[in-house]
């Protein structure tokens, strides 16, 4: 049994509560929140106490820290989780600034202790498997990957500020898909469109709402991916892989497999358009996977490195887009 | 160049007399039909001459014979097309009696004279394909066919009226279709379930506008066939063969590939109404076999004996939807 | 909290227990089966104490009853427990006899509890919005229903020997969603079919591995039920309504949304093979109707008087088997 | 009756002239090719005479000149064709020059005869419905068009060393339906990768054979282009775009709808490896595009302006391969 401290019991905090709370190899001992009632509402699910910041993190009787605050301060929390020998499972990102992660990862070496990054999508059941028949060869040298990541609506203007924009926010897990389906072969060249098509208020705050980047790896592999922040018909989440011996491709996943033939056509229904809802299962296989790795005595992925990449893809996009040039990735 | 004369200028005349005229195999000498009109425009468009059909039949520049008038009159132009030792592509049903069939089957084989029936999904490009598949063993030991066949809209009932019923006018194609999947194994019993759900008047003219009959064979192998006169999406085609090593189906054809996913769903597009353009590329093969058969030398299918034998279940199915009771296949 | 007993340690006995315990809305108070170490192992894990299937019928401290044990026992045991005044959840079926079941239901009639049996199909989370779309009119008038079932491989042939049959055993769950498909309309005649095509000594144990039924209402509507104890690629589980205004169907759910497209093809996954696998969520959604239909103080379904048309359906489809005749359901 | 000089009697050059023989509108009247066999037997297949390229072209018994001889000789057939008064459709593309084009669209302009380039993929009778229904609104504002083209296998090297380099010879097609897809809208900047994945040779000839390239217009809205000269899985060729109200997307055309279902998952048919075999229908459609717009008199599309603005989107691709910078088109 494997004792967790978590701090932030939002909307994921909770989430990964009640998994750790249901896995059977976990317990949550202590949950801390800015917002007491979270906390306490959380806490009472799982069977914790409730506990401040310093103190979860600094408890006797917990092995682990599941950080799932807001995102400035994640690095400030790794590294004092770190400084307290804790294992640590941490929302994605680490920072919007690279420089805050490699400082940050610094400390995590230093205190050589487990370091997971949340990026759920690796974890989906579909992206998961796609992956595996990759590393088995079975599409071959990979050529061309592309990912489509469209959200149904747009957060509020408020959320986009200071979310470091569409590229750090939204992209950010395309780009760690990215690297995930190249399987360690690193990107050299970013370059990236921004448009705002959909909210003139997002234009208005300084972001885009609609993107695509097109990347290349040294060898000559392509990356291809778009985001939009509107769809109407759901959370669109799809990616393929052209290699050369086959194309493997993983689609949505419709709400139900009910369709409809009538004069209008044949309508299979809708796909999910919350992100909780869709990724269910990879957030709850995302913790397992960290439990997985902690009882192995093996690194757990995705690992501070792989969060450090994402971020350095993200800048450069970032870049490309203000610049309009092709930037190379550090 | 084999010359043909063709009996009957209408819908399905005149789509084989184009398919003959335009095969670079075969020339239409000579077009014939009560509505003198539709033989001059057939004749005109194929470059051929209008004659009587006693001349057409006995004309002795003409090698085989295409029959594609009325069904009441099938029978009796087979045996005259036999007797003048033409070789005969006759569109589906040699009759609606079985015993005229018989009959007309014995002078066929007296004359020696190669005999085809229009049963034309036979030819269709996926039909065909699943055929040759399942013989060459794809799917292991055939265990259940299960056809779909439903028409967008029920015909006049004045149609309805001589048509024979639905059995014998509409499912006959699907009985055909069981023997081909089949592949010479015979049904043994039959039993037919029949209602008036479309239209009261199909009721009162003494037929059915729905269907729902199962058969078996001596080793156990079963074919499940429904029917409706009304699908509101089109002209529903299916068939899926269930087997010991695998399931083969073939689906609908959609108008275009064409896909929308919006509020409503994730809607493709509609399937043909048509009957004629479901199986325009059918029709054309079908007459394509023809010409292989005669060119090779060897015995065209659907055979006089296939006519027969759909002809004999769907007198079966009659039989049994009026009785309540399954019914033995002679 | 709604109090529970669970007679039944076996696979679904723990599945069933396992979702009381995590409903929030429930708790196992007891668990009992003749297997002691499978009835110490349920109980540790929903934190019950385990006592004789007398002690927990008449336990105080118990609301209800859920019934998980082998199908000889449910109706002694429903019986007891109505005796008990205890709300009651078995699992499908009642008995293998009608007469049993009509006699069972009086008993319960008599106790005036809530008694559902566990047609967990209708709680498929495919199979009920197809059923909620229906009963809002959206494919008009039910014309043709078509279900059909494949078990990826037969079970033991000692288990067949006391199944009651193919249609008591496997079909029963086919009888049951034409029922519910129909939303009330009852089925008037059956006529079955049934082979012995996967395993010879099925045959030698008096039974079949293949069968075809199909049905008619009063009004005329139709339903195709066809089964195997045999399918290469999973557990085959669709049904189609075909209606006046619409088709609506629900297809398999694949394992992953992974496709690979080479030269053999584009490929997609596969689907389940085991049921408890493909109706994991439907088993959970029937517990949690249970405790709705409770909490609502409303008549749970499927009813006992549901269990009991579908096991007339069994009867008709296993007298029309074994006589080859149509058999009208009383 | 539109009369027809067909100059080239290769692959393309035999379908068009079949086309225009079997439309009942038109008639060949003259064949012209380097290749006299060549020439003899189109002219044979399709009632004409033989005749050198300026007797065709000044031939005062043809209204009309396809041209479908090799790309280098275009601009000056165009050119020779216009000033002889003749209406010209011209297999794309006009020139591998933008200026050539310029300088021959000019030559054109003053002759005031109708030009078409068969751009064929704008008649695919799935891209020409996806397009007709974006102009109806169907999609609300275009957002993101993505285009996907992946050729079966790579060309001879000694092809390719003549063909201008995979954005002129194979990408031109997604250019122009990238500018049909938009409706009008122009693209502004142009950004490509290229790489040499496939054939080592390819890349010795300076040329690539993996590309991709992304374009933004004006108002933000994005094309993104993947090209592969190697699909393991057939001809692959969809289009997609996400709109402010819908996604509409037309997919491949698979060879049948035979589907099989085993242990190896349920893998449905390949799609065409030739693109005449693919783009049959395009090609009949095109021909008759260019029969409808003479018979009516108006503009026939796509224009020469249109091959000119694709080529402009080409050098535009060219030149951002090769220097790395994203390229305004002028």
């Amino acid at each position: 049994m494997i004792s967790f401290g978590v701090l932030g019991a939002g909307r994921i905090g909770k989430v990964h509560g009640n998994t750790l709370a249901n896995s059977g190899r976990a317990k949550v001992a202590y949950v801390a929140d800015a917002d007491g009632k979270a906390a306490d509402s959380l806490a009472k699910a799982v069977g914790a106490k409730v506990a401040s910041v310093e103190e979860v993190i600094k408890a006797k009787d917990t092995d682990a820290i599941l950080i799932a605050t807001p995102t400035d301060t994640h690095a400030d929390l790794i590294e004092a989780a770190a400084q307290a020998g804790k294992m640590i499972l941490c929302e994605k990102p680490v920072s919007l600034s690279v420089e805050r992660i490699e400082k940050c990862l610094a400390v995590v070496e230093k205190a050589k202790v487990p370091l997971m990054i949340g990026f759920h999508r690796r974890y989906d059941p579909n992206f998961s498997v796609l992956e595996k028949r990759l590393r088995k060869g079975e599409a071959g040298d990979v050529e061309i990957v592309t990912i489509t990541c469209r959200d149904p609506a747009p957060p509020p203007v408020s959320y986009i500020e200071r979310s470091g924009g569409l590229y750090r926010d939204m992209m950010i897990h395309d780009f760690d898909m990215s690297r995930f389906l190249l399987g360690g072969e690193e990107i050299e060249i970013v370059h990236a469109l921004g448009g705002n098509m959909v909210d003139p208020a997002i234009g208005k705050a300084g972001d885009i709402d609609t993107a695509a980047v097109h990347m290349q790896t040294k060898r000559g592999a392509m990356v291809i991916i778009t985001n939009s922040r509107r769809a109407t018909y759901g959370h669109d989440q799809r990616i393929e892989v052209h290699g050369s011996k086959a194309m493997l491709r993983a689609g949505n996943i419709h709400l139900t497999t009910v369709e409809c033939a009538n004069g209008d056509g044949f309508t299979s229904d809708l796909i999910p358009f919350s992100f909780i809802e869709r990724y269910a299962e990879a957030y709850r296989l995302e913790v397992l996977a960290f439990l997985d790795a902690i009882e192995k005595g093996v690194a757990p992925t995705a690992s501070g490195h792989d969060g450090l990449q994402a971020q350095k893809l993200a800048e450069a996009a970032t870049e490309s887009w203000k610049t309009g040039k092709p930037v190379k990735v550090k």
